[in-house]
């Protein structure tokens, strides 16, 4: 397991350069949905170095269309999802926190998904790949620390999906989580949120290249339907705000970069913000699966912890022990501040630890992965208060052998 | 023209029975795109009688989806869309007012359309009908009074896009509009209104049974992509709140009656939301042109009066000459109280006067149709007045002649 938990190379500049590695599971993994997983991978990136008595490990749960590759640069040189958080020196210090991301089952970028071969059939799972859920994902993390050699985080730590899963960690592995930041995220979907995400199904699942699923027995892949839902869920990313700012009503200028002079009485795209979202489901289409697509929007709305309480959210958080970090943007229109404050008053009804920062950006729902100066500070100062806790109590030996590889 | 003019029956419960009348005109109609429409026809409906001095006309401008059936029971038995607020003894009252509903250029309800003969192949237009602007269909609209006789409208009033081209008749028709009602509309589209629109027609266009706009002579309509478009404008229409309380997280009873237990971890329809939303996409694809949403769509977002003024909405509605009613919604999030209120600050700065209404109602922009009590009194006052002035100059014995025919 060492050659997991070593320290990726770092540049002069101290870029991280992450290589994933495969955690191979072969005991079998319930399900919500009844069926168990007989054997699966998992893609998983670690970042810095697990220090002497395992206390410094910050798990990273990814959203929609992440992966493992948080931080660094990858080996086609593509920069990690959360790059302007987590690196060295960065908000969460890869210096001094040993950071962990993991690529969920039914995603598409190398862990057990769709794409890979049904047991049953020796074929790609393709639709038939069971409906995971956030508890389902955080309990094939919790194997993959028992593998590690973790038995408690320092951190979970979330945005939208991947807050659900930050906050389901500290309901059904309480003694495993001493802190847990919920960021940009919802105790529940509402009407409005599940009806965006059934609109997306809907445009895959009519797509006819679709297939029932099965597409890559097909040699195709939905498109159409995989750009609309894209185009949709883009959409829902972003303030009304920020879109009218960046794109306005501005015309997009001509094939040969002419200025459009007036409208062109077409369907083909003519506004800017026409350009950038047709631009974003076309680029989307081509790196992501539609059945993650499918499986990952299910997993949004089935969350809801408090619905297995009778709606009760503080009931639903009871379990909970660490102390929270929660986070919410004010033009987030997909997953509102009020969302994040019903969270907030039920942890503080349950007599728990809270951090509460409603940061006022301007970016919608996207603001978690953006570089915001008040919020990337937010995140900063709660985790050196959680650094500096855990150096109060770490041998003096493991910080000098820390600062000895720094200096190299 | 009198047997377009004459009054519909009246049940004995004042049912209007109303039957559409088509208008055929041969003078060509110039288009904001260029083109000039050699002939067309225009599909209405009215309600009422006009008065001798031919000064009570009340044209209704219809948005999206809407028709010349503004209003009663057409001989299929379909009640008119804005049924709730015209009628005999409704806010616009058919007993004072003479009431125009026409059907607009490139709509599939009758009047000439993607569906009609183009001239120039003797086959349907298809996506080649020309787009088709707010001002085009106003052009189109004067011409139709004219054909009526009437050279003032007592009320020109519309909501959303009819909104628009109520305004729009106050700008380029201003000494034939007497008051002017602009309801949950916008002065322009902001980016993430056409950004919805773009994806609803990016559906459309993907679907491969729209082939090129030509499907009807394939025996095909582009079904799937209607339906995604209409759920996504769907979603829009309607505020987060009103699908929190109508829906909310309900899972939909089984086929056979029973209740769900738990969920279905698949990606059929499961939440109620979602029924709600496949079966009103389902609806609306077997009755609506999917040329004509394209066309409709794009008259939305190229409405811009203020966009030839170098974005000077006050500059723009500067020739307007009504009075004006505007009214917008609380928990519009489509078209935003704040719409509204830019278009009532550029009308008060030209010294118009102006009764705005800010209506806390909870449905978000389809609240516009809807029988909210404060809303129709706001009108039912507003047309009152119009119609007791009207009163003050109306000789005696056209109001004796109208007096005895309601007494009849």
């Amino acid at each position: 397991m060492s050659a997991a938990l070593s320290q990726p190379a770092l540049d002069a500049d101290e870029t991280l350069h992450s290589t994933p590695r495969v955690y191979r599971f072969s005991a079998p993994l319930p399900l919500a949905c009844g069926i168990s997983l007989a054997d699966y991978e998992l893609v998983v990136e670690t970042y810095g170095e697990l220090d002497a008595d395992r206390s410094n490990a910050v798990l990273i749960c990814h959203a929609l269309n992440a992966s493992h590759h948080v931080a660094g640069v990858d080996d086609k040189g593509e920069r990690g999802w959360w790059d302007n958080m987590v690196g060295p020196g960065k908000a969460v210090d890869t210096r001094r926190f040993f950071v962990i991301g993991v690529n969920n089952l039914g995603s598409c970028f190398g862990s057990t998904g769709p794409r890979s071969a049904n047991p049953a059939t020796g074929k790609p799972w393709g639709a038939d790949f069971p409906v995971v859920t956030v508890e389902d994902w955080v309990d094939a993390q919790a194997r993959l620390l028992d593998v590690m050699g973790i038995e408690k985080l320092a951190v979970v730590m979330g945005g939208s999906l991947g807050g659900m899963q930050a906050l389901s960690w500290s309901i059904r592995y309480p003694e495993r989580v001493a802190h847990c930041a919920v960021i940009a995220s919802t105790p529940r979907l509402s009407a409005q949120n599940i009806a965006f995400n059934d609109v997306a199904r809907t445009a895959i699942l009519s797509d006819p290249d679709f297939h029932g699923g099965h597409y890559y027995e097909h040699g195709v892949v939905p498109a159409r339907g995989l750009r609309v839902a894209r185009m949709i869920g883009h959409i829902t990313y972003l303030s009304d705000d920020s879109l009218a700012e960046k794109f306005g009503r501005d015309l997009r200028a001509l094939a040969d970069g002419a200025p459009r002079e007036g409208y062109g009485f077409g369907f083909g795209v003519e506004f800017e913000i026409e350009s950038y979202l047709r631009y974003q489901g076309e680029k989307f289409s081509r790196y992501f699966d539609a059945n993650t697509y499918l499986l990952i929007t299910k997993a949004l709305d089935y969350f809801d912890p408090a619905g297995r309480h009778g709606g009760d959210l503080t009931r639903a958080l009871a379990p909970a022990r660490a102390k929270f970090l929660v986070a919410s943007f004010t033009t987030d229109w997909r997953f509102s501040p009020q969302r994040s404050r019903e969270i907030v008053q039920a942890l503080v009804a349950n007599g728990r630890e809270v951090s509460y920062a409603e940061i006022d950006a301007p970016h919608g729902h996207d603001a978690f992965l953006l570089e915001d100066p008040r919020y990337h500070a937010v995140v900063r100062n709660w985790f050196e208060g959680i650094a500096a806790d855990l150096a109060a109590r770490t041998p003096a030996s493991a910080v000098t052998l820390d600062l000895q590889r720094l200096a190299t």
